[in-house]
Parts: C-alpha cells; structure tokens; sequence
C-alpha cells in the first residue's frame, strides 16, 4: 500500500524511506528519546551541538550511544547560535566530532522571545559553510525570496517554518509553503511550528518533501504514541499529494466552483 | 505501534478495529471500487440503496459480490432520500435484502443544492426507525443541540457533517464539532466534507470516533493510494487524539499562552 | 458617500437607515446603555422581556424611559426561553406591554451550555406567532435548510448565528452563511456570536442584511466606543458589499487564479 | 463619536487624522482616481514614480494637478524596482521633482511573480537612504527580526504585507503582523494584500497604526464607494482596538476558557 521505495527522499545524494525527520530535546530520559524516535520511523535525527554531547564532554553519557550513526543519519544543528561566527564555528566542530560527517542543519535564531530566523545573518552563514564543503539544511522564514535565495547559494534542503519553533500553531500561512514548494528545486521540509498529526500531513499535502519535528513529539503526553501518529500522518500527507486530492467545492453540483471566495 | 486491537470502534455493540467508513460510490469500476476499500482498511462500507444494487435486481450485478458481507459490515443508506416515507421504505427494504441486517445509515437531504440534511425530517424519520428495531446511525448537521436529540432517540452513532456532501471541504466549524463530541455518549463520526487525508486526521484529533468518507476516495485521481492515505490519516489522526498534543502556544517560551487570541 | 437612504434595510414593511441592531444587556447602567446604544446608530432595539423591566413591574425604572419607543424601534426577543409555550407567553405578555406592537424576535434555546437554539421548538413557536399575528425576527443556527424552513412558514426576518451567544468569535462557518443569503428572500441578519468591528464587516460583505449584538458592545472595555466603530464596520461592510469587491487571487498576475486551493 | 484629532497619526514628525494611505494606480482615468481618493479620506497618497509622471515628462499630464501636494502628502514609491540601485536612484529623482520633499516609499522587489519584496537588497537601500537624508517608509514580508532591524536603521514607519501585492487575499499571518506590532516603536502599517473592508478592519484591530492600499480601492465594481468603504473600516477598527474588544470564548458562560484550542 505504502510507497516508501518507489517514492524515496533524496538529500545531499543519499536516499531515505522516512519523511518525517526528528530531534531529540525535551524528552524525559534517553530511553524515551530512543523509544520515540525508533517508533516516528524518523531516519535522519537532529541533535543540538551546543545542547547535547555528542563528544564534546567525554565523561558524560552520549546520545550517539542511544542513537548510533550507523542506523540514523545525524544531522547536527545550531539551535541557540545567533550569530554567523558561532554558528559556523558549531558545524565545524560537529564535522570534527563526527568523522568528518559534512551535513548540518543551519539556523541563526533572531530572538529569544519568537525563535525567528535572521535571514540576513543566515544567508551569511549559509555562504561560508556551502562553500567550506558543508552539505547545509537551512531553518528560514516562510519568506519566497529568501527561500530562493538560499537555493542559489547551495543549500542542499530548504527549511522553511510553519510557525515559531515550540508553538505547535500548524502551518501558519499554507500559500507561501505552497509558494516556496513550487519554486524549488532541492527538497523543502517544513522545520518548527507543528503541533499535531494533521498539521504533518496538511504540510506534506502541500508538497513539501519532509517535515522535521520535535516539541509535538516529545510534549505530547504520551510522546511514543505521538511519533507513531506523526509516522502515519507524514505518509497519509505523501501518499494524499501524490494520489491527487479532489477538487475543493462548494456543493457536490458541477457548478459550484469556489472561484472568487476565500474563506 | 499502533493500537488497534486496544482500542476499538463499537457501534451498535459490534467491534471494529478500523475507525474509517466507507462508500461506494463514483468509481470507474466494480474492480477498482474492491480496491479501493481494500486499501482503506475499512470494515463498515455504507451503500446507497437507492442506487446500488444489493439484490433488488435479481440480472444485474450486485455490488455485495465484490463486498462480501462476511468481510465488510454492510451500512445501507438512504443518500437520495427527502423525506420520511421514502427514507423509512429504504431502510426496511434494505433490512429484506439483507436477511434481517438492521443497521442502517439514514440521511434525509433538504434539498438538492446543498445536500445538506433536513433535521426535522431527519428526527421524525429516526424515531420512527429506532421503534422499528433499526441500529440507526444519523447524518445530520453540525448542530450541537440537534446531535443530542438524535442520540437521545436511541441513534447508535450521531454523524454530522464537515462540510457539505461532495464538497471536499474539510471541517468547516470544528468548535460545533468538538461541542458535539464534548456531549456525547455515542460514537460521533464526521460524515461528509472531508477532501485530503488532513481532514481526516483532524476530524480524529477533535475526538470523533470515526470519519465516514466516499468521493474524498473516488474522485481522487489515484484512488486506491487516497484510500491507502485515508487509513493512515485516520490512525494518525486517532493516535495524537490519545497522545494528548502539546498545547499550542504563540511561542516556547514558559510567558506566550495564546488566552484572548483567536485568529 | 454613504448611501443610507437609497440602500434602507425594510423589515416588516418599515424602512431603517442604519443596519446595526444592538441589545440592551450586560451595560454598567441604564446611562451607559443610553450612550452606547446612540453612539451605535441603532434604530432597531431588541429587549430581553423576561429579564428586563417594559412595564411589568410598575414600581421599578422602566428601559423605556431611556429608550422611547418613538425614537428606537422596540424588538422585544423571548432570551431565556427554552419552550415553546414560554417562547409564545412571553411575546403575548411583550405585545400587551407596548399596546399591540407586534414584530419580536423570537428565541428558542437549546440548553445553557452553548445557548444554542432548539431548531425544532422554534419552528413550531414561530409557526404559532405568525398565525397570531406576529411579525417574527427568528434566532437559529447557520443550518441553510432551517433557515429555509423559517422563511416558508412566514418570518420576517432570519437570524442565523455566527457562532455561540456571548462567545465574540466571529463567523465560524462563512459558507453557511453565504449559502443563507443566497436562498432568501426575507432580510437575512447575523445575530450572535460578533466580537469585533471586523466581524460585522465581513457579514455585510456576505450579503446579510443586518447584524445583531449586544456583549461586542456592552463586554467591550469602553462601550461607548465600541458602539460607534460597531457603526462604521456595518457600514463599511454593506459599501464594501455593494460596490463589488476585487476578486482574491493568489498573486497579482493574470495568471494567479485561486481555483482548487482553499486554506 | 470619532476619535481623529485626540488620535493622530504621526509619521516623520508630522500629524494625520486619517489612517487610510492610498495607491493611485488601475483607475480609469484621473477623475476617478481623484473622486475614489477624495472618499478615501486619505491624506497620505502614494505614487509609482516609475510608472507615473509627477513632472518627470513636462508635455503629459501630471497627476499633481490633480492631487496637489498642499492638500495631499506625496508619497513617492519605488514599485518596480528589483535592486538597490535603481531604487535608490527613483527616490532621489522624486526628491528632486518634489523640490525635497524627502518622504518616501521604499520597495524592492525580489520576483515578479509573488511581488515578495527583497529583504537583502530593501535593508541595504533603506540604509543608503536613512544616511542620505530621507524619511523611509519601508515596505517588508511580515518578518517580526526584519521588520525590527529595518526600524534600528532608522526607517520611519515599517510596512509588512499583509499578502502578496494586488491579491486581495487579507492578513494571511495575523499573528506576525501582531508580533511586528508588539515589538515596534515606529509606527507599523499594513501595506498590501488587503481586498476588502474587513480585513482593512482587522488589520487596525492587531494594532496596526495605518493601512496602505490601492488594487482593493481600483479594482472594486465601485472603487469610489469602496474608497468610503475603507475609510470607514479603518476608523472602525481602530475604535475597535482602542476600545478594547471582549476577550472570545467558546461560550457565554464564565466556565469556557478557550485556552488550549486554537482553530
């Protein structure tokens, strides 16, 4: 039923059966992190330099223990770097602590109170590391232009937001994700802002390639369970948007278009 | 992962582990009709007497052929109906078919345009085949107060509408839905209205307990993968109902309750 | 600029210039009712007869010494019945009180949560009114069907919800109330549900005739103000409506055209 | 009843009564545009410098002549232009033909497909600009950090879309634009996107200080009685915001918080 093989994720060259992609703070414990993601299906998992050991501190327990890079892609990002130095400074030192491991996901956070993105500081960003050989997944704004923008720059994936990373408000303004799919060529994924199974699958119905998720996992009260309905809900969205939706109606008559309403 | 077994649909005292229904309706053909419910998953599959044979044409083809009534539990509906009389014939001569079978799904349109229900029509029609000995699970519309009356008639399930039949519209007025399934103490499934696979797994997280679907399915343009997307919508949608989602706020930080904002 | 004189709201045969109609609950004092309903342009008041002094208490301060019924049309309207025969009773009880004035607004609610009204007792009340000589303004819910039914027993005026009583969220389901205005022939009015200035406006952009609120007013923290931007957003609403607003789309190119999207 | 003088609009040091900022493009001929900006009540008019002749060729006709700058502030815009330079360059022609006149309205566009502005290219200009002595209104997507680094350069007021260009969509991301406001000390208005009078309303009930608009003007059945249309919506919404709005709630009775629901 499922078409996971026929219908593959391709990032950075590499091919992955699961579209939702996950990250691994505010659990309760490392078992629960392991037990969440291996049950989101999720391949490629994000983890939080500045967060999370990863190597960093040799003494204390590392998550690559629970989450071994043999079975899951890791995906380093900048969460909580503001600037361009500490960012790029942050990849490099996830490349370094990973083998030589070149795929990161960028963000340069603006605020403290929205987690919005700075644009500027993370078109920057993103022009030192694609050119210093990093495969850069890029977290932005649902902004078009400057999703075509970090396009050109060389970004392997676009990240787009629903909504501020942490809410849980959905897909905020459906026509710009839409907008941004349709004028892309490397995979967009929509990165913050959702917050339950639907909001998963309305993103992907949009288009897009993949949605990276991490507070509706692990706030739900029952996070394992939460993963699996973001399991189902990323594929129920894929398999809507290749299956092609019915035209939306007014009234089930032939004539009854929606033309001119909007609601 | 999932949950079925643990947690099923009962209607009318019979156990169910799918909470998608389904029609038959719109297909190209009997074949592709199989298919499609065979993908959906779907153990409940409602039939539109007035359309469909399912005997009363002893030369043509019946539909049961191809929905053995060993596999699928049969739902005759009354869908072209307008009025009391000819919705009540409908039922009992669907119970003849069907050797006795009493579960029905009743609908009592009040006009063609709209298709919307007529709940007059609709309430004088289910007490009558409540006294009758019929299992009846209603159409009506999203009216919290019309929802209860139906149930305390002696419904087996309350259905309201998403949106209008064929419309492909998703819920159009979730709080009247949520009111609906906050009063409940029958099964509430969403009938009508729904378009894409999000629509579904929303109609879950707002608590129904099941979600009936036709042209969402048919009139897709792959309709067999809808179908297969539908099932996992619904699951997905059912899971995060149970996981208990995060809840949404403007933004992470512990001071951003959305009280007092509602866009 | 405005066009109050060329464009009146008739009901029952009477012309109004202003579209607004506003209750008297739930102000600090009758003095502060007094303003907020001028500020509002209101010509048409509605009572609440069963909480609110027109007479049947001789010794107490009567709402229409601060609201001469030569000045304001008076709309008594039966809030808190739950009964036909209540429903009946109090208007009867109304038209003796203002010596045979016969236009009501009548309400038949379904239970205390929601406030939602009872479709079917007000069918039947409203059925018995018009016989007796009523000239019935009807309080129902945005079913298209009910308010079909309410027009072809007589009413004068439909007044479907926009949502709850009291809960100022605005138009739940706009495509309801659309498919209402388009239907009618009587004078379709929003009543319920309004909180803000741009919630009366999309009414009117919708086609209704009028709209009906009292909490916006009264709940809002300065009333008085309220009431007159209350008084502008109806009637920016009806110019709105009237002067044909520019088709959505989603880019400003010729080739944008909306059709098959609906968020 | 209304509130202009005890609450101007002040922008560059000087005072408005009117919050309502007009286009002067798709009319029909300049009597239109005069008559429909007339019954707007604008006193702020902008005008495409590159599409318009405000004196740049003395043998056509000069749209001053019909909107002279003692009773109107011109405000010169750079729509068209697609990088710095150019528009850089269309401020400092319309300085010079408006004998110094150094208000202006920047916009860079990043694509001609969406009319998305540029933010890369808008806060370079916008910096050259400042330096150079004018008085910026700037034109931005509804990012909250863009929006407050083009205040920090010293833009006078800050213009977030509220949809794309000549879409006629309204306020896609309400809370964005409630955010930018939340964050601002210069005065925020809603520049494009806005089709109708009730989403110029709502745009002043998020607290914005004005709204530009033009296509929704120029392009209605009416533009002269949607011009008065939109007047009063502004000044309706921002009665609204000033006299603050009920809190919405699921229900009337105290019991029905609305925290935790977001639809």
């Amino acid at each position: 039923m499922s078409t996971p093989l026929s219908d593959p994720l391709i990032i950075a060259g590499k091919t992955y059966r699961s579209r939702l992609l996950v990250g691994t703070g505010k659990y309760k414990d490392l078992d629960e992190t392991a037990r969440a993601i291996a049950a989101s299906g999720a391949e490629i998992v994000t983890i939080a330099v500045r967060r999370t050991n990863i190597g960093q501190n040799r003494d204390e327990p590392n998550i690559l223990d629970v989450l071994p890079p043999e079975r899951y892609t890791i995906l380093p990002n900048t969460a909580g770097c503001y600037d361009v130095e500490t960012a790029v400074r942050t990849c490099r030192l996830a490349r370094e602590l990973l083998d030589g491991h070149n795929l990161v996901k960028l963000e340069v956070l603006g605020d403290e109170k929205t987690l919005f993105p700075n644009v500027l500081e993370t078109l920057k960003a993103a022009e030192i590391l694609v050119k210093d050989g990093f495969a850069v997944m890029v977290y932005t704004n649902d902004d078009p232009v400057v999703a075509r923008e970090l396009e050109a720059i060389g970004c392997v994936a676009v990240m787009p937001l629903a909504a501020p990373i942490g809410s849980g408000l959905g897909i905020r303004n459906p026509l710009n994700i839409l907008t941004i799919v349709e004028n892309a060529k490397v995979p967009i994924l929509v990165d913050a802002g959702v917050g339950t199974a639907s909001h998963a699958a309305q993103a992907m119905e949009l288009g897009c390639d993949g949605v990276l998720m991490n507070t509706a996992i692990a706030a739900a009260k029952h996070p394992v369970l939460m993963a699996s309905a973001m399991r189902k809900a990323v594929e129920a969205g894929r398999e809507a948007f290749l299956a092609g939706r019915m035209p939306p109606r007014r009234f089930a008559s032939a004539s009854s278009p929606l033309e001119g309403l909007f609601f």
